[in-house]
């Protein structure tokens, strides 16, 4: 899937930015692995501790505050801020709980992926949250929630 | 290896924090995969365009005007640049041609790793960058950069 968005988006002249947590550098390394990522692919950040949200991708104080680092607000920021930051066209985060012990209440394989990309016929960016809920070990939930971003992404680029 | 880096950062109280090029993600992979890595990895970028290694890791512009983005300079640059960002002890950073191109007259395999870590007995950050001449596919050549990483912050840490 990896290879398919980003020969999608090399044809359609678009770039892509990646803000990952839970992840923690997985998403990344997936569409890096795809020889001529670097024609779409700009760069990531890999905001793993909660303060990073802020200080790495943009994610506000206040939302983190109020919404915490596990939820579709956080997911939403962590994209639209990495696409801010980077100049891409689109943007991909995935946050979430890998295990093995739960996160402030949080159960483990709770996911939030969000998309945020250019608007259509406006300067204002579109975005999406979306939440899985994963079982399995920590490398499982890690690689599903890869898998489920590329996913997620491929849907908006209607793939 | 992750795990002994992660598990002597751990007893120590010390952070960790990375920059990424060509491994576009892996090196921090590694260490996230190491359960409890929280404790100890802040977060990195993935600074795979050029451009990036100046908007997400600090490499200031003249380095990259003067040595190029695959060079013991920015190698060392990437991981003081993302030392500062976030706030680690210790970063490390990684840049070099993983294939299948060469870039910019720099072979197939060149591959530059930076450590920047506490100064002993002074303020000023210690620092060194490592050069290493890898063969193999694109995979391999990513992944023995990891290696190659985690292997000099063993050094620079005793291990």
């Amino acid at each position: 899937m990896a290879e398919r968005v980003i020969d999608c988006l090399t044809r359609r002249g678009l770039s892509l930015a990646t803000a990952e947590s839970l992840t923690g550098g997985l998403l990344a390394a997936a569409l890096t692995a795809v020889p001529g990522a670097s024609k779409v692919f700009r760069g990531g950040v890999v905001s793993y501790q909660t303060p990073m949200k802020q200080l790495l991708a943009g994610v506000p104080e206040e939302v983190l505050a109020a919404y915490g680092p596990v939820s579709e607000r956080t997911a939403v920021e962590l994209a639209l801020g990495v696409r801010r930051i980077t100049g891409a066209d689109w943007a991909l985060s995935a946050t979430g709980v890998a295990g093995p012990d739960q996160q402030d209440c949080h159960p483990v394989g709770e996911v939030w992926i969000g998309v945020a990309g250019p608007g259509v016929g406006t300067a204002t960016p579109q975005f999406c949250g979306h939440r899985f809920d994963f079982t399995g070990s920590r490398e499982l939930i890690r690689a599903q929630s890869v898998s489920a971003a590329l996913d997620a992404l491929a849907a908006a680029l209607g793939l």
